[in-house]
């Protein structure tokens, strides 16, 4: 299981007490924050998701409102004896950023900082349980969107089944990993007769800003859940296309072109109070469309 | 008058919503806003400070939680549309870093942005209205507080005793500057027969980081308000020493031996949830100590 957690909703400038993006994936007891807006670390606190947990940081691209808060958060995690290694996949500069800061004040982290270059769409992590990827977006600047799937063994063993056709217990781990079983007699035991398949494990995208472009869709398939902008309502469409980003109509047709199953929308555009209208015309080509609401926590 | 709002007063690491340092002194309309920790563009909003008044920055060091919440209000003043000039008044290195922040989002902001270096006690500003200076404090990198000084014409005028005397309307403006009147056949009317003095204008000065040092005194003599850090209880004088911080009886000391009107604490170290115990221990020395209290106005 993924649990997405949103720190912040809003587009470049924080108003109505929405803030700039951040979200937080949590998986097996690891925290993956995605992007980090100014006041990151402040909303990682008022919504109890733990520092300390963070192993892995994804930058988006380099617009502040999706990194301003990086720093602050790496200096107070060090502050607060942070030990684990932190890693930080983003756009190469933010590494001289980062490092130009640590130097004016004489700071050394108190954990090993390791930076991962985003260049291309690539597998940025591949664990037993847990591959993360890149895919570009289309932007102003160079920007990356990220995919995250939870690996499950293939299939799911029926011990009765494996016991009658006499498949030793020390075999049932190969089973499971999708293994005939070969007698001693040279007889083979079909794994398909022995076990059933397992449902894939949860995906879940995070598209980053884009204009809405088709070639995100190769890259969230059939997802779970994907995370679209809508900084605009459909009437600014000519805004959001001259400014790299989308409207709610777009993403809702890029979730239903995808066949996805559910869609979140953010990245709201400060002039808008009020975010209803956002959900009535996304539902209107995608029905099950929320909203990515502040601390709300979403299950993937 | 000088109005102090406070929109932070913790220090490095965040907690009980409580922000890293930021205040703002409104002066006929203008606000110069001194500091500017992580999320001060929120803490503005909050507090309804209004962002396009601010006219200079002041940025007493290069310490995160003292400037890492400029690069987003400047951001947000451009994508906001402000078009008046300010100038930021802070160490030299903090140049580089806004402008390479700028360089990799390929931003240019929407107004001019003046760069002053800090480097020893000067006077920043004299108008004909306010003075600001700067002087240094002892801190673990270079570290300078900042006095306000309200200028007000030097006497007041008593009409009657002016008429009486027979000086023109025309010269009053000069009698309010201090100068005598020669009549037209040489006789020396002297101001003080005809004005009384005027208290000088308020002064307040914030102190900034700093370990306790007297050599801050001749900054401060007198002054009707100072802030002064606090970052630890008096328990803590040693660690205070160490990391170049200050405590609460030391700060109280300090305004004490100067001589002030008023004492603000802040820079609480996020270890203490409850801060009524620095009130009780500066006042045990200084009786007119306040806390500095995100979003409370002193009137100077």
């Amino acid at each position: 299981m993924l649990a997405l957690t949103i720190l912040g909703n809003n587009s470049a400038v924080p108003a109505f007490d929405r803030h700039p993006t951040s979200q937080v994936i949590t998986h097996n007891g690891n925290n993956y924050l995605i992007d980090c807006g100014e006041g990151t670390q402040m909303q990682l606190l008022r919504y109890k998701v733990r520092r300390s947990k963070i192993t892995h940081i994804f930058i988006s691209h380099l617009h502040g409102d999706h990194y301003f808060g990086l720093i602050g958060l790496l200096n107070s995690l060090s502050l607060l004896g942070h030990t684990q290694p932190i890693t930080v996949f983003a756009p190469p500069p933010l590494q001289e950023i980062i490092n130009i800061q640590l130097n004016v004040s004489d700071t050394t982290l108190n954990f090993d900082l390791r930076f991962q270059p985003l260049t291309d769409a690539a597998t940025l992590l591949d664990t037993s349980s847990l591959v993360i990827k890149s895919f570009p977006t289309d932007h102003r600047i160079p920007c990356f969107g990220f995919s995250f799937e939870e690996k499950k063994i293939p299939r799911k063993l029926i011990p009765e089944k494996a016991k009658a056709a006499g498949i030793p217990t020390a075999f049932y781990e190969r089973l499971v990993r999708g293994e005939d079983y070969e007698t001693k007699t040279g007889e083979i035991i079909s794994v398909e007769s022995v076990t059933e398949p397992m449902p894939p494990g949860p995906k879940y995208a995070y598209c980053a800003d884009t204009r809405y472009n088709e070639a995100i869709i190769e890259h969230i398939q059939g997802f779970d859940m994907i995370y679209h902008e809508s900084t605009y309502l459909h009437a600014l469409a000519e805004r959001a296309y001259d400014r790299y980003h989308s409207t709610s109509i777009q993403a809702a047709t890029l979730a239903q072109k995808a066949g996805v199953k559910k869609l979140l929308l953010g990245h709201f555009s400060s002039k808008y109070a009020v975010l209803d209208e956002f959900l009535s015309e996304a539902r209107s080509v995608f029905p099950t469309t929320d909203l990515a609401l502040e601390g709300a926590c979403y299950m993937v």
